[in-house]
């Protein structure tokens, strides 16, 4: 009595074991999910396109990189408000060639990133397409009053990012030129790419410790993001090239990518996306509060807010050039 | 300072207003949508997919109702739930072509919805691509402990539907077969088609007075549709063909359609999708307290659930068949 569409959901729910979960008194399999939200929290939610085409591609990405990165990228959204992730509704459309080992891949690695981030599937909808979409939508919560907003931030705040930024670019460029991907082999910056980490623990301890005044994730790239994050706030920024943590070439056992230079790591830095690390403003007062590293994780102050409503790039002679958005942009 | 993705949003933002809603603390803008869960209330969450090629198409359906449909079909899963929608994330990707005057007419055809539903944006997501793909989450809310299940059928409970079955059907087929739809001016199938109108009033009254046992909507044909109601609820189904609710061709002033007999009709009704109305079943005892119409929408009583784990269609002779879902199924 099943149709194709029925045996395809019962695959799915069964790689995502999404039964008895607090809090989820129904999943996939009704025409909607039910959860319970928890007294005193505000609920955190967020939706994201993953397209064969523009976010990936079919014969580069490994499909258990798909799955696991669909999600991470919906959670490193709530992961910039300060808030944990709870549960997810997957919207998969696929071509019927991909709904056996391909799909077997896919559930594979966003069952591990299930596990990892505690966020576990509570619905969604399946259809048939020539190429593979996906939708993500996450709910979280955060407790009420402590979401950290991109729109806080004040003149003098400092400017901190989390990680080391161009690496996932890096990553995508050394997939890009053919190298294939080998489970386990890949350099850091390729599986940064293919596996990013969403920096869920340190958004909710700097939301937790009221460090943070405004926040949001790096997924476009630095130039974009941070001219987003000026616009809510309705101020400026003045950033040091030096500051900005770039990749360590060093890392690779001595051996460096002949065809970047200095220069190359900057726009790299500046311009690179998917690195899914965090941009935060804190108050100067507070700014001793914030580590050089947490949970192995490097924090560096890069520049502070300012009052002039533009975005300024030091060099390291103390010239200033205007910083111009360049990162993503579909349009 | 703005990207291209900027301007989209902001065209989408501004047309669809969603501030100063009562339980959105934050909605479009920032990394994620903040919420106020309303205390007592179980959340019901839901997604839909909504393609072109697969769930519209470019040159047929007005951009209006597109933009009106894509919500309608994801708040009627919160109808079948019996719960109250309360606000949408909208995923939409865009060939850079229809930014401008499709886009307008999508976001009225959303917006008229928006109203109407009383769902509003919370948030989304925008991207590029040469086919137009829309997703749509809904959040929505109901009383703890009154959502209405699939999995809650007895055998000897009584079937309704509302509505009459494969008018959006018909309507599907009136637009494909070129007729050019005029505002104003379609028939009520072919409106029926384009703006389906979620049974949310009805759904709220079943669930409130804990008469429905279990609830879906008819999304894809009642043959499937009831189907999935019966593995759920590891029950069969009964159903009398002449008791269900078919499309009415004497309301068109006389005309008939000359290609459709008494068993077009019947297949339509039993395996036309799109009508959005509501598949319920009630204990016998309070089948008396089921109008013959809700809001002067019509409600038939069209069979009886089963212990047999089969679906049965009884002819006007007694002559029993067995039912096979041979509704939409993309797979």
């Amino acid at each position: 009595m099943k149709t194709g569409e029925d045996r395809l959901v019962r695959k799915i729910t069964q790689a995502l074991a999404f039964k008895g979960r607090s809090g989820l008194a129904l999943g996939a399999g009704d025409d909607a999910a039910l959860l319970q939200p928890r007294p005193g929290r505000q609920l955190v939610l967020t939706c994201d396109w993953f397209l064969e085409g523009s976010h990936f591609l079919r014969d580069k990405h490994p499909p258990d990189s798909i799955g696991w990165k669909c999600l991470a990228r919906a959670v490193s959204d709530v992961a910039a408000m300060g808030g944990e992730p709870r549960y997810f509704l997957l919207s998969l459309a696929l071509p019927e060639t991909h709904t056996g080992k391909w799909l077997g891949g896919f559930l594979r690695g966003l069952a591990r990133a299930e596990r990892r981030f505690q966020c576990h599937l509570a619905g969604g909808d399946t259809t048939r397409n020539h190429k593979i979409l996906i939708n993500v939508t996450v709910i979280g919560d955060v407790p009420a009053g402590r979401a950290v907003l991109r729109s806080g931030a004040k003149p003098g705040d400092l400017i901190f990012v989390s990680g080391r930024l161009g690496e996932a670019e890096l990553g995508l460029r050394s997939l890009r030129s053919g190298r294939r991907v080998i489970q386990g082999k890949s350099s850091r910056w390729v599986k940064k790419h293919l596996y990013p980490e969403p920096r869920l623990a340190l958004g909710r301890w700097l939301a937790g410790k009221r460090l943070a005044t405004a926040m949001m994730d790096l997924s476009d790239g630095l130039s974009t993001d941070l001219t987003r994050l000026c616009t809510a706030s309705r101020v400026g920024a003045r950033i040091a090239i030096d500051k900005i943590p770039k990749v360590d070439l060093l890392k690779k056992k001595g051996r460096t990518i002949p065809s970047l230079t200095d220069l190359g790591l900057t726009e790299l830095a500046l311009h690179g996306g998917d690195d899914y690390d965090l941009l935060f403003t804190v108050r100067p007062k507070q700014g001793g509060a914030i580590p050089s590293s947490f949970q192995g994780l490097p924090l560096s102050c890069i520049g502070e807010i300012t009052r002039e409503r533009q975005l300024l790039l030091t060099g390291p002679e103390g010239l200033e050039e205007q910083l111009v958005a360049r990162g993503w942009d579909p349009f």
